[in-house]
């Protein structure tokens, strides 16, 4: 008989998915979870994906295909590489790029994957056949998956996602450091909720994010703040403002072309 | 009879605006708009302000009070002192923390203000009686009101509000410079759009805004600057990553705390 096998460490949780029928049983131990399992999907932070993946590799069926859902596909083929030796044939890194700022079973709902884009970055070892499977899976919630290389994924991801990140979690601590911090957050409004709502999700995986893909994230970082020390010295040029106007229009002709992008398809 | 008259340069906009009985009717030239009235509230960019000051000043009535709605309030009362020689008595400065992206008469909403705040920067010119009248008047509709001088409101506002435009515009502006620009906006998903929300707001009022609170601006980009240096510095360090972690953790308390505190206020 067909059944979803949870894993996880919190007991609660994994209880909690069983009263809202999310998954049919559970454990604790990888290797006992996937025992026997067809399709394994790895959803945990990326520091932990090496452990799990030498916890789970001895004990997989033949016929298993194991994927992820990790923000950061490079570190997850050096996982692999580095635990195996080699690259395994039934591995297909993937990531949908979905969610809220908000974990645990409460925060999932069934529309979450429909009309989303899930990126699958296989390796030349990659089985054909289980590629193929991970993508049924994928197509079965609604998503559209597309292919492309880990390393392309990682520097796509570094600026649409895990640059923002860094960007919104570091400018929520410099103001709550500030002497005013109280007042500051006081009068903030609505822009700056918006702008600062992703500094509300999980620091430790997010911490993991950054690290495994920091190669990408310290040149974006460094050239960001190099174009803030220009945006300083444009604020004193004598055109009043004519280079930020340029910069301001430019943004907002982007971003307004990129919403209604998104909308077309929704 | 209480009449209210609308003043402006876009005919369209202004006739919907009777038409949906937001103003009784218009007139394009500041100065005959004002003629009579006894509260002006300019709602114009930063830019305009001293322009529109030299027009209305000959023909206000004895008892006008003229409020306004800019966002920094330093230079209003740097473009007043530099028009009328001194601060006049009739002028009080103001700020309403509420606002969308959009702008015009469709934009507006009857609840915009309600349980939002206000921020007036009276001088030490400003006459009681007209401080007083502004402050019931944003009463009226929801608004709680408080007073600060205008230099420690710029500081504020900066931080909360000026800063992370600037920021949402310049991240949009250098992304959609980059030569993937259509695949990176393809793959961003919904934490990109409400971080970049702000990157839609009206490119003219915004420059006008940042080049109206320069000294304020500068030096905070430059620390932000400084900052994102070390934060990427803090990728490359052997600790796995726990200055960052310790960032991410004290900006996600700080953001909860602040939701948690808006929220109580709803």
């Amino acid at each position: 008989m067909e059944s979803i096998v949870g894993c996880g460490r919190g007991k609660a949780n994994l209880e909690r998915a069983v009263e809202l029928g999310v998954i049919d049983r559970y454990s604790h131990d990888p290797a006992q979870a996937v025992r026997g399992a067809d399709m394994v999907f790895l959803a945990v932070p990326l520091g932990a994906m090496a452990g799990v993946l030498r916890a789970i590799g001895p004990v997989l069926a033949d016929n298993a295909v194991v994927t992820d859902g990790g923000s950061v596909k490079g570190s997850v083929l050096d996982d692999a590489r580095q635990v195996f030796g080699k690259l395994p044939p039934w591995l297909v890194p993937g990531h949908p790029i979905a969610g809220t700022e908000n974990s645990g079973v409460e925060a999932s709902f069934a529309e979450l994957y429909y009309n989303r884009r899930v990126i699958l970055t296989p390796s030349d070892a990659t089985d054909s056949t289980a590629l193929d499977r991970v993508r049924r899976m994928w197509e079965v919630r609604g998503a559209s998956v597309v292919n492309m290389s880990a390393t392309h994924h990682d520097q796509v991801l570094a600026a649409t996602s895990h640059l923002p990140h860094m960007l919104a979690f570091s400018l929520v601590d410099a103001l709550a450091r500030m002497e005013e911090n109280d007042e500051i957050f006081r009068y903030a409004a609505g822009g700056f909720r918006d702008f600062t709502r992703i500094a509300s999700s999980n620091p430790g995986m997010w911490r993991d994010i950054c690290v495994a893909n920091r190669g990408e994230l310290r040149s974006m970082l460094k050239r960001y703040a190099d174009e803030l020390h220009d945006l300083a010295d444009a604020l004193d040029e004598e055109d009043g403002g004519e280079r930020l106007l340029a910069i301001f229009e430019r943004a907002k002709a982007a971003r307004d072309r990129y919403i209604d992008g998104v909308t077309d398809k929704e």
